[in-house]
């Protein structure tokens, strides 16, 4: 994730969203009302501790920060644009014993009930995903809403045990044969809820068609605004049970990597949880797994870190070493990134050494280099040589990189 | 700490260091050995896992980094240059049970036995704070040696034991009066061992002497590479007990904020303790409310974030946020960090948000603006307003900030 990182601080920065970090400890209940219930009994790491408090490592990053805008509303200009990129924990099965550690861009508007936030949101989504030059093409949006559903399951006359499974049920189809997935909705219910949104009648269920109306005009709105991959999927719930309106899940087209990217929504009653009155919230989370999947899928992933060095500078002889530290100040003094040499081995195993590191280019800088002021620069990658005063190196560099 | 990120990144980035991330969470026994009895005893939040192990989260970084390095030797070209800006947990004593985390930039060079090596890290430690704006005589860098130390111990005859306490007695020294230091010293040695240093002689204590030396070239060739606030402290000692080398402690020359900046050392030990032979290596960690006090002393903190939004946008009417967001999005690509107004405020509440929030330029951009293709602009600071036409903005923007 750190070499996503930066596309992702400078989209997000030009888009007048705020970096903020917290902590990644958290108290146990924090999760317990508001994750689902399979997260917090199997897959969170938590423990008790010294002042006998049962604790656990975020399993993930929109509680914190609910905690966080709750103990601070007054304090702040609304409405937040904020991001964090977190590392966030899953324990893993007992018989593994193993500590997972992700890093979850976690974007999030809060303060505005408007669909402009929730326009707002998915469309920095794919903006997110296009800034490492992928196509609209190369993955899909798919959008839901938790009142659609609702409206649906209202319909269908569902109890309210029938509905959260029904909505579970959803959550899992993807992981399903077909058969398996009939199998489990007819043990929920008689009239197949998943057909009733096929032929929404104003008349015979005016809040289902209401609720699809709205979702629909998003959708609509997202187009002409420039976010034209979006799709309604009436299967996508979203697993956490905060989400209050939209929810949407962003998909690979390709498949040999057809599953769900990341995803998030609207979550109206989460801050008010942790004090004070409702909050609307909208926004998503992105783990770097997925993201590096889907990049490498496109062959997008950013390759060349922006942050290694530019130029290695060998040195013929140890003697050599303060000459070439010092040239290698004014060079990063003009802005250049910069390794010197301060092993004794040859210059072939200092070149080795550069080509390991993926360091494009190499000089040697030994006494005839101070006296001529000239150096032979060596592309690494074509082995190709030119001869440049020490003068235009750093501009050649910034030219080349 | 995260304001000052960027400039540490791209301060190291220029040296050729690279960095590095891990789990906050590791196994206590990686702290046993290594670290200050204390730390590990009182200071560390430690707690038993669900496989009955003892895990703790990382009170510092340099063992998390030794097991790492130790791990992955063969794969790894040598030297490294490494760095990392993890947070690290301290609890507090029971009575208040809270558990406090900062943020700790930490720069390591490894694989290096020579002097050079010493010099580089010492010359980064500098560099980091210059990058602020700070001058040379702002700080001072007060350097010593474990085998002077070691040296001088000898040759006053202590005991191992006494020789530990003596060490550790000159760690607590600048939080102790004179007189309770020697009264303690005394307790430990009739031979006032910091008095020996002070007319060293070559054939009395060859031992000392030459210690003494190979310290004082260090401290040369720094000031002729261009870093000359460094000098000798008998009394620095570091509380780590896995350092080898040379120490050093960087203190602010204000005398209202008289404590210690930062530090660090080499410990050619510590690699060796997780696996394979000994490793040399130097390092400094630096805490984020030392830098910023530091910082704040001299009126070099960073003011103004350069990630925080230009330009608020804002709408006079809730039907004119679309537009807002689209010539938005231009601004987005022509490089531009703006923030556009969601809410239904009036023109003088979105005013008075962007002060709050710190965005230096407002515009509103209604139906007017849309037909004339012109703004009016107003900087917050001053309130001065000009005309100006739309594709004139980010340019504007631009060479403002």
């Amino acid at each position: 994730m750190r070499a996503l990182f930066s596309t992702l601080q400078d989209t997000l920065h030009s888009w007048g969203y705020e970096e903020y970090n917290a902590s990644p400890l958290e108290r146990t209940e924090l999760y317990e009302a508001k994750t689902s219930e399979e997260i917090v009994n199997e897959q969170t790491y938590t423990f008790t501790d010294r002042g006998d408090r049962s604790v656990t490592l975020r399993p993930e990053m929109t509680p914190t920060m609910a905690r966080m805008v709750a103990r601070k509303r007054r304090e702040m200009p609304m409405p937040l644009r904020w991001f964090s990129i977190p590392n966030v924990f899953r324990y893993e099965r007992p018989q593994k014993g193993r500590l997972r550690e992700h890093y979850q861009l976690n974007v999030d508007l809060i303060g505005i009930a408007s669909d402009e936030a929730d326009i707002e949101i998915i469309t920095i989504a794919s903006e997110l995903l296009k800034a490492f030059g992928v196509e609209e093409s190369d993955f899909v949006i798919r959008v839901n809403s938790r009142p659609l559903l609702t409206a649906i399951c209202s319909y269908a006359k569902l109890s309210d045990k029938n509905a959260r499974d029904y909505i579970r049920l959803l959550d899992k189809k993807s992981k399903m044969s077909d058969d398996d997935f009939k199998t489990a909705l007819s043990a929920i219910s008689d009239n197949n809820p998943l057909s009733i949104i096929e032929d929404v009648d104003e008349n015979k269920s005016p809040e289902v068609f209401r609720e699809k109306q709205a979702l629909q005009n998003t959708i609509d709105t997202l187009s002409t605004r420039g976010v034209g991959n979006v799709v309604f999927d009436p299967t996508i719930t979203r697993g956490f049970d905060y989400y209050t309106g939209i929810v949407f899940e962003i998909f690979d087209t390709d498949k040999s990597n057809a599953r769900s990217i990341f995803g998030g929504g609207r979550f109206d009653k989460l801050v008010a949880l942790f004090g004070g009155d409702d909050i609307p919230a909208v926004g998503f989370g992105m783990g770097d797994v997925t993201l590096t999947d889907f990049l490498e899928t496109h062959k997008k992933f950013p390759n060349g870190d922006k942050n290694i060095p530019q130029l290695y500078i060998g040195t013929p002889s140890e003697s050599d070493i303060p000459n070439a530290q010092d040239f290698a100040k004014t060079l990063r003094k003009e802005g250049c990134r910069v390794f010197v040499n301060l092993t004794q081995r040859s210059l072939g195993d200092q070149i080795k050494n550069a080509v390991k590191r993926g360091i494009p280019t190499f000089i040697a800088y030994g006494a005839d280099e101070v006296t001529s002021q000239t150096v032979h620069m060596k592309t690494l990658a074509t082995s190709k040589e030119i001869n440049l005063p020490t003068s235009e190196i750093s501009e050649r560099l910034r030219s080349e990189n």
